[in-house]
C-alpha cells in the first residue's frame, strides 16, 4: 500500500526532552494530517554513536550518528531539526541552511538576538524554510482568540495582561544551570519569550516597552560545593505599547510556586474580552458586551470540531488535546509551509523578533527607560 | 537501526472516527513507551477494499482488504483490533479468538451481555489477551485516583456519585440512528457504560441497582419523511449499592444540552473526598481532613511526572496529556498483557461485566426492583 | 423624624443560630428595602426569662419572657417568629393562628408533613400570613433562573439534577442528636428539603418519586457511653418525573466530606442549560444553543442590579450577597405579603408540600415503588 | 430590656450608595457582634433638609440637616461618618476633628496626598480615632492570609501580583466625570488604592515603584454636546519593591470589559503560595510545598467560622458573606479601636499612606523612574 507522497527525510539533532517531543510529532502528525510529505525518520545525531544509536532505536529512527556535521552533509537528509543545546544552535542551524536544509529549531533561536538576526537572514538568503518551537500557539483556541480579534468580536483592543510563571526553579538549592548563564539565561528569555510571542500572536506588533528584571534567589550552589551569584532574572515583566494603541503588561516568573504552567492573558476590548489559562488550555473564556442584560457573563468556550485543527484528532468536543497534540499542529503547519501551501507559522525571523523583545526588555531593566522595539 | 523487539502485526477492522484514533495510538504509543513488541500496522480491513486502501494509506497500514474474514484468517496478522459497528463484534471477535488471535475490541463489547459473556469466555478458553477500548479509565489521574482510595487515603468509602453527560443527541430533529436501536442502544448502554467502568474501577464491585432509565425525546425523523417511535433511554440512571457498602448514584444522559464530556465523579469517605471532571481531566480534586482546620479545602492537584504514565510523555508538570494519548496508555497496557508482564488493564470480562450491569440497570427500570448484579 | 409606615411588632420565638439570623435580618431589610411596616423588635421568647432577656439585649428587642405562650397571647404582637426545635413548631403555630398573628417559621415546618398541612390549613382558616424560612430560593440568581425557564430561554425542559451535600454528620463519633430521629429526622428531610424546594421553584411540580434512602452511619455514640443505632438516612435520593414531562434526580447527603454547601443544580432544556452552585451562589451559568457556532459555552452570569433586589444591596455588580442578605430578601417578601403587596412567598403550604414530597421519597424508598407526590 | 452599653451618635453626612451601605453597617454590625457601644444612628446631614429627611427616615436616623457643619458642631455627635464627595472630605473632616469627634471617612481620604496626610496629622494631633473604609480588607480571608504569611507558611515572599480591575469606565460614551478630574481622578487612584492596600496589608512597607499610568480613551463627552480631553489614566500600572525584598506588579484597570469586581492576588513564597480572587472571596487557595509529592495543588479553603469573624455571622461553614458583612466588620473594628480595645484596623494614617503611593506611582510614570515611597 505504498504511499505516493513524495518522501522529507528528517535528521534530528538531541535526543533529550524535546527531542522525543519532536519523534513523538514526527510519529504522530501523519496519523492526524494529510500531510503533503511523506515522513521518514531518517537519522537521529547526539554528542556519541551510542546515545544516538539508543535514541533512533526509541524513536524509531533508521540511523544514527555521533557527529551531527556528517548528518547535516547528508545529501538524504531533507530537513534538520534542532532540539540541541541552546548555545549550539546557531552554529547547526547555519551549518544546515549552508547545506540547503530546511531548519526547525526548538526555542530560543539563539541566546543573543543578533545571533538569531543572522540565522533568519541566512535562511532567508538560502531560501529554506525555517520553524521556532513556540508550540503553544498552535492551539486551536488561540487561533480562536486571534480570529476573533481580528474580525472585531471584542471591537477596538485597549489593554492586554499576559502571564508566563512556573516554580521549576523555585528551589534555592537547586543548582545553578544553564538557565542561569548571563548568555542567554533567565526567567525572561526562558518562558517570557512565550508571553511575548503570544502576546503579538494576538494583538500585533509591540512598539515600545519598559522592563523590570529582577534575581530574586541571588545565588545558588555551584554544584562543587560552593555557591555561585546568579545575575539572571527570576522574575522579569514590562509594561507594553502595542503599535495598534492598547497598553499591555507580561509577566515572566520561574519561582511561582505552585505554578507549573500558568501561560495565562487576558484582553479587553471595547466591545468585548477574551480570557485564556494553559492550565485548562482546552477552554477560552469570551465575555461579549453585546449579550442581553442580566444575561452576560464570560461564556467558558470548549474546545471542538469548530476550532480547525481540532477536529483532525477528534471528532466530537470535549474530549481534549494535548501538549503532544500541539506538537503534531506544529510539524504539519510548517510542512505546508516546506509544500509551499502556507507560509512559515513562526520563521526564524518570528523566532528572531521574540529574542529581540526579551533584549528590549533587558535594556529597558537595566537603563529604567522605555525602549522601542523596532 | 533494526529494533530487536519481537513483532506484533496488527490487524485492524474498521476506519472510521476510532478506527482511525486506534491507528493514531498504535503509531504514537512506540514513540512514548518502551513497549515489548515492534507494533506493524500490517493491514485494514472494511466493507471494501477501496475504502480499506484508502484507510491503509491514510493511517500507515501496509496491506489492505475488504474482507475482514480474510485478514482474520491471515497468519501474519497477531492481534485483530475491532472497530466495527457494534453489531458485528460478536461475529468478528469469535472469528478472530478461534483463529488464535489476540482481539482488541472497541466499547460495547457487544449490544448483549449474554454476547459479551460468549466472547469473554472463548477468549478465556482459547488462551489469548483481550481489551475493551474503556480509554478515560487510562487517566493518570484515575490511577492515582484509585491508588489514594486503596491506600486508605479517603478512609472508609461512604459515597460516590458518577455521571456521564453529554449534549449529542439533544437535538430532537436528528434522526433514529443505530444508537436508538433497541437491542443495546440508549444512553446508559452508550455512556453509561463509562459511569459504570469508572465506577466500579475506583470502588470495586458494585452489588445492586434500582434503576429509572426514561426516553425524553420520544419520536425521531426516521430519515424517509416519516417519524418513529424512539424506545431507548436519552436519561439513565441507578442508585448503587456496593459491596464495600458504599452507596452510590449514576447517570447516563445525552440530552445534557451544554455538556461535551461531563464524565465526572465524587467519592466520599471516613477521612476524605476526591472530586473529578473529564472536563479538565488532567486535574484531580483531593479533600484531607486531616489537613489543619482552618486550612482545609480541595486540592487541585495538576498532572504531572508524579502520576505514571504522565513522565512518559513530558517530563514536567502541566503540560496536559489529551484524548488521544489515553489511547496510547491503553495501547501499552494491552501490550504489556500480551507480553505476559502485567494483568490485562480491562478485558473481555471486565467488559461483560459492564453490559451485565447496563442490562441490570435496565431490567431494575422495567421492573422497579433492586436487582443484584452477581 | 418619625416614620410614618404603620407599625408591625415581631415576637421570636428561639434564640439560637437561627434567631440570631432572624434578627439580623430583621434589624439589616428595613436599611436595604422600602419596607410596608416599621419592623420593631418587640419581644424575645426562650425556654428561661434569663435566656430570653440576654438574646433580647444582644439582638436588640425590646422585651424578653421565658413563656412563649404570653408573647403570642399578647395583643402587641403581629408576627410571632418561631426558630425553636422543629418538634416544637406545630403547637406554636397553632397556638400563634389561634391568636390571630401572622406566623414566620423555621424549616422544617414540622416533622410529620400531616401536621404541616394542619399547621397550612389553620393559617389559611384562619387568614394570617405564613412564611416558611426556604432562604436559598431569596437568592437573585435563583430568580433569574426561574424567569428564565419561564420565559423559554432553555426551550422544552428535559432534565433536572439537584444535589444538597455537607459534611456536617460525616463524623461518625458525633452523638445521636435530634436530627438522627425517626420522627422527622434524616439527611433527605434536613437538607433534601431544599433541594426539593430548588426543584419544584425552578420546574413546577413533581408528579412521582422513587426514592433511596440509606443509613450509611449505621450507629453513633448515645452520649451516656454507649451507642444507638441510626434508622434515619444519611444519604437519601429520588428519581424524579415533572409534571411538565422532565426527569430529573436530587440527592441530600450530610456526610458528604469535603463538602460545606453544595446546593447545585443543572436543568437542561431543548435550547439551553443552567448550572447552579452555591458555593458560589452569586454565579449563574447560562449556555444557549443559539450562540454562534464555534463561541458557544456556558456563561458565568455574575449577581448584580440586573438581578433584583440585588440593587438594593448595592449599586454596582460583582460585589456580592451573603447568606444574611438572602434573609432580609426573605423578611422583604413576607411584609410585602402581610401588606397584601404581594402573595406570600414560601408560606405554610408550600412548606406542607416540600414536607409531603420527603415523605413520598421515604415511603417510595422503603417499598421501592413509584410513588405519586399529590 | 435597655441595653447598659455606653451610647454612641452618629452623625452621617452623604445619602449616596457609601451613605446607604455604611447605614447598613450600623444597622447590621450591633446583631452580629458584642459591641462596645450602642450604636444610636442620630442625625443624616446632605446637601437638603429635604434630602436628607428623606435619608434619615429610609436609613433610620432620629434627625436631619442641610447643614452638614452644624451636624458636627452638635455636642451630642460622637462620630462623624463622611460618605460626601472625595473633594469635601478635607474641610469636612479637619472640622470634626477640630470638634473632637471621631472620623470615619470613606475612601480615598483626599485627592491629593498631602491633604490625606493633613488630616491624618490633625486626628493624631486631637487624639480622635479615625477610619478609612476600605472595606475588602475586612474580609475573614484576607485575615487569613496575612495570618498564614507572617506565619511563615509561605516561607520567605517572594513575589506578588495584584490586579483590581473592573469595566464601570469601559464606555467610551459615557460623560467626563468627576473621576476624570485630574485633581485625585484616574483608575490608579480610584481602585489601584485598592490593590495597594492589600498588598501592603499582606506584605507590608512598599519600598519603591515603577509606574506606567497611561489613558486609553482620551477623550469623553463634556456633557454639553462636545468633548473633553481626558488625562488620567484609565489603566495604571506599577512594579513594585517591597521591604521584606519581594518584587511585585499591581495593576489597576477601569476598562476590563467583562470584569466586575478582579481584586485578585497571587503572593508566592519559598514554601507555599496563596492565590485569591474578590471575585470568589470566601475562598482563598493555598498551595503547600510541604504535602506529599502527588497530592499537591492548590487548595480552596472556604471561609467559615475558623475565620474570624466569620462564625459572628454564621455557625457553619459555606454560608458567605456578603459585601455588606464586610462593612459590618469594618465598622466592628472601628468601635473597637474607639474603645481602645485593639488599634485602629485602617486609620488616616494608612489612607494617606494609600494616597502617597498613588501619587508615587503617578510621579513614576510622568518621570519614568523608580519612586521611593517613604
Amino acid at each position: 500500500m505504498p504511499d505516493t507522497k513524495p518522501v522529507l527525510n528528517i535528521g534530528l539533532i538531541g535526543s533529550g526532552f524535546m527531542g522525543k517531543t519532536h519523534a513523538f510529532g514526527f510519529a504522530s502528525a501523519p496519523r492526524v494530517f494529510d500531510l503533503p510529505y511523506e515522513i521518514v525518520p531518517h537519522t537521529v545525531a547526539d554528542r556519541s554513536d551510542a546515545v544516538a544509536s539508543a535514541a533512533a532505536r526509541a524513536f524509531g529512527f533508521a540511523h544514527a550518528t555521533g557527529d551531527w556535521r556528517a548528518m547535516v552533509a547528508d545529501p538524504e537528509i531533507d530537513v534538520v531539526d534542532i532540539t540541541a543545546p541552546n548555545a549550539l544552535h546557531r552554529e547547526m542551524a547555519l551549518a544546515a541552511i549552508a547545506a540547503g536544509k530546511h531548519v526547525y529549531c526548538e526555542k530560543p533561536l539563539a541566546p543573543r538576538a543578533a545571533d538569531a538576526v543572522e540565522m533568519a537572514e541566512a535562511a532567508e538568503a538560502a531560501g529554506v524554510r525555517t520553524q521556532v518551537g513556540f508550540n503553544y500557539l498552535c492551539n486551536p483556541m488561540l487561533a480562536k482568540a486571534r480570529e476573533m480579534i481580528r474580525a472585531g468580536a471584542l471591537g477596538e483592543i485597549r489593554s492586554y495582561r499576559g502571564v508566563h510563571a512556573e516554580d521549576y526553579m523555585a528551589d534555592a538549592d537547586a543548582p545553578f544551570t544553564f538557565r542561569n548563564d548571563p548568555a542567554g539565561g533567565g526567567a525572561l528569555a526562558d518562558i517570557g519569550s512565550h508571553a511575548l510571542a503570544t502576546a503579538e500572536y494576538l494583538l500585533g506588533p509591540i512598539a515600545r516597552v519598559l522592563g523590570d528584571c529582577a534575581t530574586v534567589i541571588t545565588s545558588r550552589p555551584d554544584g562543587a560545593g560552593g555557591t555561585k551569584r546568579v545575575e539572571t532574572d527570576d522574575v522579569g515583566r514590562a509594561f507594553l505599547r502595542f503599535e495598534n494603541g492598547a497598553v499591555g503588561t507580561i509577566e515572566a516568573n520561574w519561582i511561582a510556586m505552585g505554578r507549573k504552567m500558568q501561560h495565562d492573558f487576558e484582553v479587553h476590548g471595547s466591545k468585548g474580552a477574551l480570557v485564556f489559562s494553559q492550565e485548562r488550555f482546552n477552554e477560552l473564556h469570551y465575555y461579549s458586551a453585546d449579550d442581553p442584560a442580566g444575561q452576560r457573563g464570560f461564556r467558558r468556550i470548549e474546545a471542538g470540531p469548530e476550532h480547525p485543527p481540532y477536529g483532525r484528532f477528534c471528532v466530537a468536543p470535549g474530549h481534549q488535546l494535548g501538549f503532544n497534540d500541539l506538537k503534531a499542529i506544529e510539524i504539519a503547519g510548517y510542512l505546508d509551509a516546506i509544500a509551499g501551501r502556507a507560509p512559515e507559522p513562526f520563521n526564524f525571523r518570528a523566532g528572531a523578533r521574540v529574542q529581540s523583545l526579551v533584549e528590549a526588555i533587558q535594556r529597558s531593566s537595566r537603563e529604567t527607560a522605555w525602549v522601542p522595539t523596532n
